[in-house]
């Protein structure tokens, strides 16, 4: 009988969420876009300024434990309310997986940590054509942030930008 | 002749900096939102968890040092680049100093931060009407992630999510 597991990983993991990482890049159409290597998610998630927590999601039965899925986040902050807040970076579950009730359990699952350490709201993004997803989340309880857009500065923008700094 | 300086609050700043969040929500006219208190923002600033950093904008004459705004951000994650990033959570200036580049002044100083801290990615949010400020930021060489909208789950939504967990 196969079960679902969740647990928070650990850095003997950090193989496993790269690969997670780069089928969740070439589900996105953007396979090349993974620069991250196992150093960096074992100095970000594990080392002494851990700069996000992992949630892996396993199936198990009598004899053998199978990787099906992750939730990656981190801690953003709300000014208003004076607290920390969960921001959900990622979420995927292997496609030989899927229609099994995994994305749900961790998506509820990191809620339950959200209200675990008071932390007052919930967030991840959405492609706005993606309207199934917006449909799912919202029968979650999700309002969508529909006013506000996201601004990003990188590469050689970002150090232009950095080198108008007095 | 007055000059403006930059700098890290410190713990003494706090109700300093709980006051720029109460003006900047009043701002945005929703002045009865702050739930924060200056304990909120001692533990979260300058406790052993630190959730958010915040710089602010002083301008001093020879007798005088008057303060004039903030910007107050914290870290996200980027899971393709294997690197935290900047994301500036308010960047607020005071009515009676507005037009004498203490805006500017500070998104330039964070920008600075986040290469100075390898962050390859700086990010913020616009109200998508605020056709000024997003004209202001492009020009700056920030482009516009349209096709992201936020989800948000919090009170009783939040809690009933969180139920759900298994």
């Amino acid at each position: 009988m196969e079960s679902l597991n969740l647990r928070p990983a650990t850095p003997a993991d950090v193989p496993q969420i790269l690969q997670f990482i780069r089928d969740l890049a070439t589900y996105e159409r953007e396979p090349d876009a993974v620069l991250a290597t196992e150093a960096d998610l074992l100095r970000d998630g594990f080392g002494e300024t851990k700069r996000f927590v992992c949630i892996l999601a396993e199936l198990t039965d009598a004899s053998t434990i199978t990787p099906a899925g992750f939730a990656l986040y981190f801690y953003n902050y709300s000014t208003w309310r004076g607290h920390a807040g969960i921001y959900l970076e990622d979420l995927y579950v292997s496609p030989e997986h899927r229609g099994k009730g995994i994305g749900k359990a961790l998506l509820t699952r990191v809620a339950a940590i959200a209200v675990a350490e008071g932390c007052p709201r919930y967030e991840w993004s959405v492609l706005d054509w993606n309207q199934p997803s917006i449909d799912f989340y919202q029968q979650l309880g999700a309002v969508m942030k529909s006013e506000w857009k996201g601004m990003q500065v990188s590469g050689e923008a970002l150090a232009a930008l950095a080198a108008q700094s007095k």
